[in-house]
């Protein structure tokens, strides 16, 4: 298990749903209340993120958890 | 959002797919490489475990990360 391939592969699913709600980066990280460089840093796989971010994340998608991971691998 | 909730969330899911698989704690830290007390902590909803150890996790309940997260909230 290759853990930069899985930060990249999270990085571009956040992206993916970033974009389909038409927010920019410094806008998303206002939302979740998180520094926007390291959300910046995230989208680029460079964060092995934890669960109480990924909740956050699902949250402002207003998807599940296991509804954001899909894909991701 | 509660993080010690979302922890024992993660931790009870843990422990139910542990169990179908018949593994004492000991068995499933050493199959996932991971320190037994670690584990343990994970699954009484004491850790914010990161992507890689829910990789790690998935991997060896052979699912996919988002199937891990089902009902995980």
């Amino acid at each position: 298990m290759d853990t930069k391939t899985l930060q990249k592969s999270f990085g571009m699913r956040c992206k993916e749903l970033r974009a389909g709600l038409g927010c920019s980066q410094e806008q998303f990280a206002n939302l979740i209340e998180m520094d926007r460089s390291y959300y910046a840093s995230i989208e680029v796989g460079r964060r092995n993120v934890s669960l109480s971010n990924l909740k956050k994340i699902a949250d402002v998608f207003q998807i599940t958890i296991s509804e954001l991971m899909r894909g991701v691998e």
